[in-house]
């Protein structure tokens, strides 16, 4: 089972095909979602079984479906060790933006089940899927052009994308896998456009916006 | 004053025109900070004084300096009442990135000396020059064009920027107030990539980082 909380998402759920197993929510919120099957709890029931530092008035617990694997003809991202929720989350949502369909993740990438992965999606989990399995095995056996992202490689700018493909973008500390680089049709690198050495490389999620933006909004 | 967290980002500190009035280190992090005047003290004492969750071993108290206004011919940002310290770090380290000299904030924007600003902006606060002030009194008296991020606007990848022009972000939940979005030349959208309605719109620094990249990146 995994968490969802607060009066949106559970309506966006609602209407999805996942499993509802039980919702929680105060009077309040109870004429807001409009669910037959409702639990009345209280404020402060709500808050000590909360996952948030500031609880909503309503919390859905609901059954983990089967990871399937989909076909695409468009982008799909390919995670290899994200550890942040907040990163995963962000990079859902952007997907979802964008039209992404799907993202292949690393079976060491945190789980999208995570309750700060859900809420950090803002319910586009529902619209993207997300599917774990073991990079390497999958990448070669794969058909589809395998683009890396990395420090050296072509501008994003001047890069031509063909439908379908596959991006990969790597792990917060340590970047992409050996293995799972080493398996790469191309590499694509987002420039630098000022001058300071000391800059900071953009984070996961950043650099996930600036490339979707850049190969769907481009095209 | 304000303070700063971490061997990187004091480290930098030292290096620049910041006034450093205090560093607080454990002896492990004296020997890689390599600053004559510094304060030992034990983790415990660390732990106290941090705005951090996981505190690093070393903070420095520092003088905030005058605020000013620079000239710049490139693209500016104007930030309309941001609230989330997180957003306006991630904000400026983007700038960072993509060679923005200058941030301008309303009055109501949160303070770039927050802690909260200052850890996520990763140092890049020393790179770009933060302004505050009255934007609607500004904007009147100003002859550089005003382009405001709009729900119905040309579509970013249409449009063709002429630099300077500032660029103006509204606030998380209201966006661009009124008397400012009136002043506007000219107001572009992203557009969204898939047909699902319920998709959110994009964070304000997300949105950010799609803008700047196509804006900079694609001249």
């Amino acid at each position: 089972m995994f968490v969802c909380e607060g009066n949106k998402i559970i309506k966006e759920l609602i209407k999805s095909d996942y499993n509802i197993e039980n919702i929680y929510c105060t009077q309040k919120s109870k004429e807001n979602i409009n669910f037959s099957d409702i639990n009345l709890v209280e404020e402060n029931e709500i808050r000590k079984i909360s996952f948030l530092t500031n609880p909503s008035d309503s919390l859905a617990v609901v059954r983990i479906p089967e990871s399937k694997l989909i076909q695409s003809k468009k982008i799909q991202l390919i995670l290899d060790d994200i550890q942040d929720p907040g990163n995963l989350g962000t990079i859902i949502r952007l997907c979802d933006w964008f039209g992404i369909e799907q993202i292949i993740c690393s079976n060491n990438t945190v789980d999208v089940y995570n309750p700060k992965v859900i809420q950090a999606s803002m319910a586009s989990f529902l619209r993207v899927n997300v599917f774990y399995t073991d990079l390497q095995e999958f990448l070669k056996k794969s058909k589809i052009p395998i683009v890396s992202t990395a420090m050296q490689g072509e501008s994003l700018y001047e890069f031509k994308v063909e439908e379908p493909c596959y991006i990969v973008l790597g792990n917060e500390g340590n970047g992409i896998s050996e293995d799972v680089f080493s398996l790469s049709n191309s590499k694509i690198t987002i420039p630098q456009f000022s001058n300071h050495q000391q800059t900071e490389s953009l984070n996961v999620a950043m650099a996930t916006s600036v490339i979707l933006s850049q190969l769907v909004g481009n095209q």
